[in-house]
C-alpha cells in the first residue's frame, strides 16, 4: 500500500520512525513517476516548521569526524536535543548505495532513540552530499530532530554543495601541522566557522592546544574579522565538546544577530532554484539518446582540441557551428 | 563593409591591431546573430597557434593592482615578451560598458607598441570577468602577445570565473596585516599560486617583508605542500619585479611539469562546456518572454516561502508541483 503524501506528512510530524524513513526514500528517489509525490510531501512538510540549525562538519580523512559526530551528538542529548546526523559514506560513492560503516561506527548515538543517523547516498560527486540533502533535513527537522550535522569528506565541491543546505561550517584538524595538512581541500579554510582541533587527550593535549593557537593565529592573519574560533578538543574523552558546542551557538546567534545567516539561507534558495532548473532543462535535454551522445562527443572532441566549447554547444543545439 | 572571419582571422594572425579590436568586438558580442561568425573566427584562430600562458592578478582595492600591472608588462617587454592585460573596469559593471579609467592609469604600458593593454566589458558577476574573456584571450594570442595578465577584482566569485581562463594566480597584498584584510573575499587565500606584497618601497620596505613573512608562514600552515611563495615588491620602483616574474615561471614549470596545468586546462574545458550548454538551455526558455515572467515570479514566491525550489522548477517546466 502506497500512502499519500499528505498521511506520510502526518506520520513524520507525529514523529514516527518508520513514516520518517518512508519519506526519506521518497525525497530521494530519482525516478521521475516519484516527483509528483515527492514535491507534494516536501510542501506539505515545510509548511508545518520553520527550518532548524544545520551544522556541516568537515575535515581531512582520519581526523575523527565519526568520533565528534558521535561525542557532540551524545552532548546534545544531554542538552535535551534531538539530534539528526546526516553521513557522507565514503565507499558508497564507489558501491553505488548506502553502506552502514560509518552509522555502526556511532555505536551509542545510532542507538539512541532521542537521535537519528542516517547514511547519505552518494551525491553527484564522490564523498559529497546528495542533491536530496536538503530534502531530507527538511523531513528530520519536521519529525522533531535538530539540530543537524551534515558529514562531509573533505573536498572542494563536496564543501560547495554542503555549504548550499547549512548554516555554519565546522571543521575538524588535528595535532602536529605538517604532512596531515595536505588532506585539507581548496574550500575548507575559506570556509569554516569553527575549527576544532581533535584528539587533544592524553598526551596530545598539549600539541593540540599548541596547534589550535598556531591555526587561530593564520586565520585570523588570512580571514581578519571573519577568522573562525579554534578550539582543542578530544572526540575520546569529551573535553571541549560542551565548549564547542557553546561556540558553534555563538557564531549562529551572531550570524542571526548581523543579518548573515539569513542571507545565506537567501543566497542558498536563490542558487538551488537556478541549480534546478539548470538540472531539469538539461534532464529533458539528455533523455534524448541521441542528444545524450552527442553530448559524449562533444566533451571528446572539446579534450581533443578539435572544436572549442562554445562551437561544441552550438552544434548540439542544432546550429553549424 | 563586413569582413569574413577568415579575413579577420588573417588579419589577427598578421598582427593587425585593428582587426585584433574588430575581432574581440565580434567575440564579445552578445547579438544571437553574431554568434555564427563569432565562431567561425574562433575555430579559425585556435587552429593557428597553441594556448600561451594567462596569468589571473587579483587583491583587494587599493593594494595597487594597476601599478603592478604596468610595472610588470614593462618587464615583460624588456625580456621580449609582447604581454596582453585584460583589465575589469570596476565601474563598468555600474555603468554598463567599459571606461578607460583603468587603462589610462597605465600609462606607458597601454602606449607601448609591443603591449595590448584592453579594458574587459563587465562580466555576469560585478567585478568579474565576462564570458567572453577565454575568447578574447585565444584571439590576442593568435596576434602574438602572450603572457596574459588577467586582473580581477577581489570578490569570491569573481576568482572562481577567472580561474576558469587562467593557469596561475597572483594574489596582491599590501604591508600590515590588519584592517585591510577585510578586503581579501573568500577563494582568494586558496586559489593563490604566487603572493606578492606591495608597497616595499621607502620606509615601508621592512613592513612588507615582515608581512610575506607571516603570510608564508600563515599559508604553509593552511595550504601545506602546495603554499604559495609570497614576495615583497614595489610596483613603484620596480624590486623584486623580475623575481616575481621568475618565481611565477617557475611555478608555471613546476605545474606543467606535474601535469597539473595539462588538468586544470582538461577540467576548464569540460567545465566550459557544461557551463555554456546550460546557459543555452536556459537562454532557449528565458527566450519566451511567458516562461521568463514565470521564472521570477517562482524566485519571488520561493524568497517568500511560499514554494520550495524543487516544486518551483517543477511547477515551470509545466508539472503541476
Amino acid at each position: 500500500m502506497i500512502e499519500s503524501p499528505s498521511e506520510l506528512c502526518r506520520g513524520v510530524c507525529a514523529g514516527d520512525r518508520r513514516s520518517l524513513a518512508r519519506a526519506i526514500t521518497l525525497l530521494e528517489s530519482r525516478r521521475a513517476d516519484d516527483e509528483p509525490r515527492a514535491i507534494e510531501l516536501l510542501q506539505a512538510l515545510s509548511s508545518t516548521h520553520q527550518r532548524g540549525l544545520r551544522i556541516g562538519v568537515s575535515g581531512p580523512p582520519g581526523v575523527g569526524k565519526s568520533s565528534l559526530l558521535e561525542s557532540l551528538g551524545m552532548h546534545l542529548i544531554d542538552l535535551g536535543h534531538r539530534p539528526f546526523v546526516l553521513v557522507v559514506d565514503p565507499s558508497s560513492a564507489r558501491a553505488g548505495g548506502s553502506i552502514l560503516g560509518d552509522k555502526t561506527r556511532m555505536t551509542r548515538l545510532s542507538r539512541a532513540p532521542q537521535a537519528f543517523v542516517r547514511p547519505s547516498p552518494a551525491g553527484d560527486v564522490a564523498g559529497g552530499i546528495s542533491r536530496s540533502a536538503g530534502d531530507v533535513l527538511l523531513a528530520c527537522e519536521a519529525a522533531g530532530f535538530g539540530p543537524s550535522l551534515v558529514e562531509t569528506v573533505g573536498v572542494g565541491q563536496a564543501e560547495m554543495a554542503v555549504m548550499q543546505v547549512v548554516d555554519l561550517l565546522l571543521l575538524l584538524l588535528e595535532p602536529g601541522a605538517g604532512d596531515e595538512l595536505q588532506g585539507i581541500k581548496r574550500g575548507l579554510n575559506e570556509w569554516a566557522d569553527v575549527v576544532a582541533v581533535n584528539k587533544a587527550d592524553g598526551e596530545r593535549s598539549e600539541a593540540a592546544r599548541r596547534t589550535s593557537a598556531e591555526f587561530a593565529a593564520a586565520f585570523s592573519l588570512l580571514r581578519g574579522p571573519s577568522a573562525p574560533v579554534v578550539l582543542p578538543v578530544s572526540a575520546r574523552d569529551g573535553a571541549g565538546i560542551a565548549e564547542l558546542w557553546r561556540e558553534l551557538e555563538r557564531r549562529h546567534d551572531a550570524l542571526s544577530a548581523s543579518g548573515e545567516l539569513a542571507e545565506r539561507r537567501r543566497q542558498q534558495l536563490v542558487a538551488e532554484l537556478e541549480q534546478r532548473l539548470s538540472q531539469a532543462l538539461i534532464g529533458e535535454f539528455m533523455r534524448d539518446p541521441a542528444r545524450r551522445q552527442a553530448l559524449a562527443e562533444a566533451e571528446r572532441e572539446v579534450l581533443a582540441g578539435i572544436r572549442l566549447p562554445r562551437a561544441a554547444v552550438r552544434r548540439l543545439l542544432g546550429g553549424t557551428g
